[in-house]
């Protein structure tokens, strides 16, 4: 039985991983008759949000502990993480990816990624396993090949439809660390067959929650097959 | 288009609404072509669970605030509930709804309903529409009819498969209440046709997330048609 690493960066978009995208990742990967192992950084947030208001709250929550809501207290340190041990690495979105996995969501292309994410990413590659990256974690996971020889490409969204995001400007910015960006809606992922990168919009564009499981199950259907 | 109200009792599974359960039941609803809002009492949690290690953390969350992360914003206050706005309702569970909106997990069929959530199932019972509660949510709304003429049918799983909990004792405590218990797997659910009561196992019985899915969505399918 094949079994992924799932690497969960908290537990709400705001300030974590999306609750949704990472719920029908795990969901489809035991569709596919696969197992999973969830992992996420041992350290704090960088804050907090109340998802209600969309402000700071005044308190401090731990990465590890607060993904162990979506993985019912199946989570381990991200630094026990072997690449050898897992087929595949997942990605949901969230802006915990763009927080707490690295700084993009303040500092954009310049945005370090956390050494562990950075090592995890290039261990994976390195051994030719592949990674399926969901809404915005491809900008994420296009940073932390900056400077390397691989070559990626990755969607971020599309121009086409509804977003409540700017993915033009996404699109370009990771441009600039050396990743092809395809334009993808809701209904549709793209293949790095070369690399074996498998990434999809998902709430990076206007959807459903409906919308949102379908495009998930695409690409994880297409990870187990890759 | 018909729409349901979703009563959420925080987000995590060892104090507030169980994640994947809650998750499944607004995709079920946008998979039926209805729609849904999310409410949640606007109080603090019973306590804050460490779900890594399963002991309380000294800190306090607010219901409403902690729900939101699963309903990405879009969740208002229980008392703004009319239940003549909406076609039925869906109560998750997730130990929340024991120690949120009751004080089951603490004193069993002696834990009073608060006010708000009894006051809510009541009304959705009085005006003839369908109620849909998972998991252990049926204890709950079993307590709330304690003392009216509803003869109501539930389950809370069954012991002729492996579950976590004392399925035979939760069916005991739940039928001192007044309300018929039966025994359901994770590949059925209870439907009380005479008072359109719609009942699924989900997490009281061992199982993967893709079994909670399809038991869920078994449920909301009925929901949906009853």
């Amino acid at each position: 039985m094949k079994k992924y690493a799932v690497l969960l960066a908290g537990s709400g978009v705001y300030d974590g991983s999306e609750i949704h995208e990472a719920t029908f990742a795990l969901l489809s990967i035991k569709q596919n008759g696969a197992d999973y192992q969830c992992f996420a950084p041992n350290k704090n947030q960088h804050h907090v949000i109340n998802h209600l208001t969309g402000e700071e709250m005044p308190e401090s929550r731990n990465i590890l502990i607060e993904s162990a809501r979506i993985a019912r207290g199946q989570v381990k340190d991200l630094k026990e993480l072997d690449a050898s041990h897992y087929d595949g690495l997942v990605m949901p979105g969230g802006f915990g990816a763009a927080k707490n996995w690295s700084k993009w969501a303040f500092d954009g292309p310049e945005g370090e990624v956390d050494p562990d994410v950075k090592k995890t990413i290039l261990d994976f590659l390195a051994l030719g396993k592949p990674i399926c990256a969901l809404c915005v974690a491809p900008a994420i996971l296009a940073k932390a090949l900056q400077d390397t020889s691989y070559q990626a490409e990755v969607t971020l969204g599309s121009t086409a439809e509804p977003s409540p995001y700017d993915i033009a400007g996404t699109h370009t910015a990771v441009s600039t660390l050396g990743v092809k960006t395809i334009e993808k809606t809701l209904r549709d992922i793209h293949i790095d067959h070369h690399n074996r990168i498998i990434t999809a919009p998902c709430y990076m564009m206007e959807g459903s929650i409906a919308d949102i499981y379908s495009n998930v199950k695409m690409a994880i259907d297409q990870l187990v097959r890759i």
